[in-house]
């Protein structure tokens, strides 16, 4: 998507033989900063140091630090070492592994001399695959802004919530939730994103908000405890997040507080949608509320912040009494009941097994 | 209630003719200290620049800011003039006006030597009277604590979840939603409390925390956010919270987020209570969803922080996308038929007209 009018991936080839560009989103929203990597190591760093965040975006970092890895040498010894090392980077991260696996099969029964072109290739077509799936989850959801457009007066603006960073900036181009919000408003429909600032981490107001103001998306951040106000007094048509992992009955993990606004959705008859590539659907996983793991975050997420001084300084802050804990569980499960619909590369479905297996045809029995 | 051993009130008369200590509360929660007001000018400070918060605090303050007056000058002009001074402070505060009425009623028919000290006497009734109101809601409510924890297997915490701050500090002591917590503790039960944060000011991380954390009350600080994940998870045993403004049905205005607690509570069969003091009942409101106006604050509140570096320094930092807008809806309307009972001064009662009723017989018709 763009920022200030010029067009960008959040990942993209270099000059040279081994050389890859990537967004640093470490700097945002504050600075709007490019890091180029060299070596695959650099690419472990910039995928542990949070340089690059968000699923399709690790993973297409991974992909490029095999290329990088195979510039250096073509050996199967330092395609095993880099694979090792890459995948430790964010020891949880699914499509991480499934990257660099791509990567292996892609060059591994290759002669040397053809591996470094073959694994660009592919690197390039991992980048492409995922901006497709994210440009096909954007039509399928335009169709949902569209009809919501069509139940509002002439004049009338189309309001939609979002929770966390479904955008761009975690994928390589579009996002997944914000996909069709972006669509929505390059067709020329009159879209106004509440952005939910997405506390601890607040994705929302860093990450969202510059990718929406980047692009032109008119948007309000508010606090996350806004939204049930907002759905109750009428100012929210449709709700609209991403979601980390899908259970087959449509239950699904997402960030912390997803769960509350999917509440206050429901209890106003505002329609709540959840946009997700195949990749998050876990087909072994029967249901999700109960079931999925939820990680315990550091504590000092919630009593700490950081941000800019009026001067430009970038600070720490400790926002909470000193000496009381905190406790930062990461996600939640919101169960299928509350979830309208599903967003998916193939269309929209119900949230329920029967809904994702008519999309997943190959998936029965 | 107690901080490191010592008990404190809100508020208290100093030494000599004129002079009113009160905590300052913009020091909170990283420094605890007093300030001495010996002028009415110097308690309508207190209360404009939010030294002291909280509607039954500031009533404490105004009338103390009327003694004060008094020990200047008894004359009808200055009573006049520290009334008009002290209800402009701030002006939606209806506490402030109800109190300085109150002190103008027991000094205005008396000759001017007898003035200040009918002031100081009806000063401390107003005190001991709200923290005679904030008992009675304690032990009212600390019988549902001792419900729960009859629920409880031996040796399980019962833990309830708060939203802002609607403790002591917010009063003259003790507290609304916060005083059944501070008798469970002193009783001997076993109760943790999971702070919300309560963004955008952050009552909850700040206030809250300082206030449990003084008075030896386990507690955890959480992010708004995480309060759903918890009830589902089976990690709240009740939830009770304050409120701004009562309609004469149930319907609870308090700080923006109480409703998305309500239906998450409720989602998973959590008990929801709210304590209020009778002076929030506003009998002429017969719902309160969509009839309460609701103040809009200003962005600033949620796109900038203000917090204590490691160092010690007190900095402001800017946490959102610059350029990006924020609103900031101060309030939500909990629905009556999200809160499983109200908790007054007089008792427990559901949350409906005809449990208010039954509750304040001398309202019915």
């Amino acid at each position: 998507m763009k920022i200030d009018g010029t067009h960008y991936r959040t990942i993209w080839r270099g000059e040279g033989e081994a050389s890859v560009v990537v967004i640093d989103q470490t700097q945002l929203p504050f600075r709007f900063a490019t890091r180029t990597l060299n070596r695959w190591q650099d690419a472990e760093e910039a995928i542990r140091t949070m340089v690059v965040r968000g699923a399709p975006c690790i993973g297409a970092t991974a992909a490029h630090g095999m290329c990088l890895a195979l510039a250096e040498d073509a050996s199967d010894e330092m395609l095993e070492t880099a694979a090792k090392g890459l995948k430790a980077a964010r020891p949880t991260a699914i499509n991480l592994m499934w990257a660099v696996d791509e990567m292996l099969a892609a060059v591994r029964n290759r002669p040397r001399g053809e591996r470094l072109e073959a694994a660009w290739a592919r690197a390039a077509e991992i980048c492409d695959a995922d901006v497709e799936i994210c440009r096909r989850i954007g039509a399928h959801g335009l169709k949902l802004i569209e009809q919501a457009a069509a139940r509002k007066k002439a004049g009338e603006r189309v309001n939609i919530l979002t929770h966390c960073n479904a955008g761009w900036l975690a994928c390589v181009d579009w996002g997944t939730a914000l996909a069709p919000i972006y669509m929505a408003h390059d067709k020329g429909l009159d879209v106004h994103v509440w952005v939910d600032e997405t506390r601890p981490r607040n994705q929302g107001a860093a990450l969202t908000a510059f990718e929406l103001g980047g692009h032109g998306v008119p948007h309000t951040i508010v606090a996350d405890n806004a939204g049930g106000h907002l759905m109750q007094a009428g100012l929210v048509d449709l709700c609209i997040v991403g979601t980390d992992r899908t259970a087959a009955n449509g239950d699904v993990a997402n960030k912390i507080g997803t769960y509350l606004k999917a509440l206050a959705a429901h209890d106003n008859d505002v329609p709540f949608y959840v946009a997700l590539p195949y990749t998050t659907i876990d087909w072994t996983l029967p249901k999700g509320v109960g079931a999925i793991p939820i990680e315990d975050r550091s504590g000092e997420e919630v009593t700490h912040l950081t941000g800019r001084t009026a001067d430009g300084r970038i600070e720490t802050v400790q926002v909470s009494a000193p000496g009381s804990a905190a406790g930062n569980p990461a996600f939640d499960v919101t169960p299928a009941r509350l979830v309208t619909a599903l967003v998916t590369e193939r269309g929209v479905c119900p949230a329920s097994a029967e809904g994702l297996l008519d999309l997943y045809p190959e998936r029965r029995g």
